[in-house]
């Protein structure tokens, strides 16, 4: 049985991995029989986002991996303590969490930092010929790493966004809800989902796709 | 399009709605072209519970509208503002949500209560006829309230808690976890999903059968 690390960053589309997303992302590795590793930085989410307004709710503090626990339901594991030689690939969900947890593209815009614990994860994987995915807004990440390798990747259709993270070296390719960009020399798929996703089915069409990419490169 | 009303108990299964079930609520809704119409008692939590070690976290409170708001990505309303006469059915999922905050059977056991908005909104749904949902444990509600009709309803293979239900006067049927228990009479589906899976997909497909059964009698 395979095993792919999910790396989450919270719980939740505003302060968080976007929910349906990672639970998609769950889905789609269980319907191939493959096992999902869930793994958050035990670290303060940058902020807590009240969900029904949209508004800060600036006296709230809570915990990435807490949080991320919440979606996982099963165990879930410090990335600090994630050993890349243990699983087969890593996918990275999206939602605010990528852009303010995970990394800080959300917060800084081009010139953001990974996390380091998030960025040794997925460094350790690329070194070891292993896929890795990212959704929605998570190629952010991506494309901050593995730029100067050139990655091909996509964020959906904004060309404002696509052509700040191009600045790293990468290339940005417009892509549809429903399909993925595979970059199959870095072993790299990427798929739009909430960034252009209107409905629930339409972003597990194309989690449902890289999850597959993923694990036949696995 | 038929609208079906989602009545949300918070996020996350210790404290809240279980949120691979209520993800797959949507996706069962929106794959069969349904609208989901979410909705959440404006209310505080019971308790906080912090997923990753299972402990209540006395010192946080929240409130289970804002907190479903993570869930429903959508707008959701207030339960007290959801007119009957707007949607073609009701589901509830589960998690602990379902028993310490939109009822009290995780709290009080036989001699619960069911949250008067919650109340409302279901036996209104029933007498104009239309078809009711319920997850994992929600349908706990289903037995506190129907039971004087006689309901038939599953809360999976647990006869101690199935026998505790019973006393409002329905009946438990034992069922697998892919399937559903159909009371075609008083039209209310219902699933063990997390009762019983140890898998999502387990969870999923009674939940999809759950949905499609929902449509069928609305």
């Amino acid at each position: 049985m395979k095993k792919v690390a999910v790396i989450l960053g919270g719980c939740g589309v505003h302060d968080g991995s976007e929910i349906q997303e990672s639970v998609l992302v769950l889905l789609a590795l269980d319907r191939a029989n493959a096992q999902a590793v869930c793994a958050a930085p035990d670290m303060p989410q940058h902020d807590v986002v009240n969900h029904l307004t949209g508004q800060p709710s600036p006296r709230e503090q809570r915990n990435v991996l807490v949080e991320s626990a919440r979606i996982a339901r099963d165990p879930i594991i410090p990335l600090g303590r994630l050993q890349i030689a243990s699983v087969d690939g890593v996918i990275v969900p999206g939602g605010f969490g990528a852009a303010k947890n995970l990394s800080t593209f959300g917060l800084k815009g081009e010139a953001f930092d990974v996390h380091p614990e998030v960025a040794r994860v997925l460094r350790e994987a690329r070194q070891a010929g292993k896929p890795l995915g990212f959704v929605c807004i998570a190629p952010a990440i991506a494309a901050r790493l593995f730029g100067p390798e050139q990655v091909e990747f996509t964020i959906g259709q904004d060309a404002a966004t696509a052509r700040l993270l191009e600045r790293y070296g990468g290339r940005h390719v417009n892509c549809p809800v429903h399909n993925v960009v595979i970059d199959g020399r870095l072993k790299i798929v990427t798929t739009p989902a909430y960034m252009l996703a209107e409905r629930i089915t339409e972003a597990e069409a194309g989690i449902q796709r890289l999850v597959q990419a993923v694990l036949e490169m696995a």
